[in-house]
Parts: structure tokens; sequence; C-alpha cells
């Protein structure tokens, strides 16, 4: 059992997105990322197995999908995607998200 | 690529924890937990293998381990824990909580 404090263990960046890796285990990876308004988790793939999920933590911005298809995205709003199938993320307002990746990649 | 928007999705009631199943798949099962103030997911294991993490979205409370141990709670706060070993958390204010299971029960 162990807790990470996203709040207190990563922070923003003006250069890009911060990254921080919150577990990586045989069974799912966790990753946050925190966004400056206007930074971008540009639309990518992984032609493997799985499934990841885009949780907002807080603040706005636009999920973002194949061929430029956008969805709304905010605190408490969960995006689901094959690991196959193009998603990203740019934020409108600084923004807090949390990856889970299973199987971790 | 589904998207679930929580805080519209998901309330809060005065008999209980509200349950929402958020998404079920072969990789993970993602569900969100609204607590009152003072509502209580009881410390629970299950002997399988796995992982689970639980994400503080809003409020305050306390994650449960074995033994009556106790970790503080708040938003941006993620405790992960092998399915196996005991968890469970309490609410001190109004919380909402996402659990992602892996592989899913």
């Amino acid at each position: 059992m162990k807790k990470i404090a996203l709040y207190e263990e990563n922070d923003f960046a003006e250069q890009g997105l911060k990254r921080l890796l919150v577990h990586d285990s045989p069974y799912f990876k966790i990753l946050n990322f925190n966004f400056k308004a206007g930074q971008e988790l540009p639309v990518h793939s992984h032609q493997i197995e799985g499934q990841v999920s885009l949780a907002v933590l807080e603040g706005v911005g636009e999920f973002l999908g194949a061929g430029g298809a956008t969805l709304p995205a905010k605190a408490g709003d969960v995006l689901i995607s094959d690991i196959a199938e193009p998603h990203g993320l740019r934020a409108k307002t600084d923004l807090r998200l949390l990856v889970t990746i299973a199987p971790p990649i």
C-alpha cells in the first residue's frame, strides 16, 4: 500500500507538460500529466492490446481523437480509449490529468 | 472511445455511498464512489491477483488499512493497494473517489 499526493509531488512547467510516474506494476501503469493552459498531449496511439483511461482532476480542456475530433474535458470527466485508438488532450486552463494504462505499456 | 462526466452522472445519497460503474473491460474495471461526510467504504480485501488504485477527486477523508491504520486522503491523493491487501476509505467531507481495478474483479 502506498500513497502519492499528486498536488504536492508534481507541478507545472512553461516548457511543456510535467509528467509524473505514479505507479508501474504488471497490472497497470499510472501517470500524472500537468498541463499549463495551451499545452497538449498530441494525438497518438500504439498498436498493442489494452485500454487507457484519462481522468481530469482539475481544469478545462478538450480530449482529442482521430481526424481532429474533440470532446470537452473538465474536472470529473473520464475518457476511455483503446491504446490502439488515437487519443490526446489539449488544455485550455492549467489542467491535471490522471492516466491509467492496462496492461502497462 | 467514450467519455463519462462523473460530476453529472453520479450524485450523493444520505443512505450510503453512491456507486457508478464507469467502465468494465478485460483490462480494468473503473468505478466512482461518492461519499457524504461520515460515510465509509469498509476495509476489505479479496484473495486474488491484481491491484487497485483509489484516487480522490474531491473532498477530504482517510484511507483505511489493516489493523486500524489510516492515511490522510484529500483531492489529488492516489492510494495503490494489492487487491489482497485490506483497504478502504472514510469520508470527512463529501468526497468523490475514482477506483480502478486491474485486472477487473
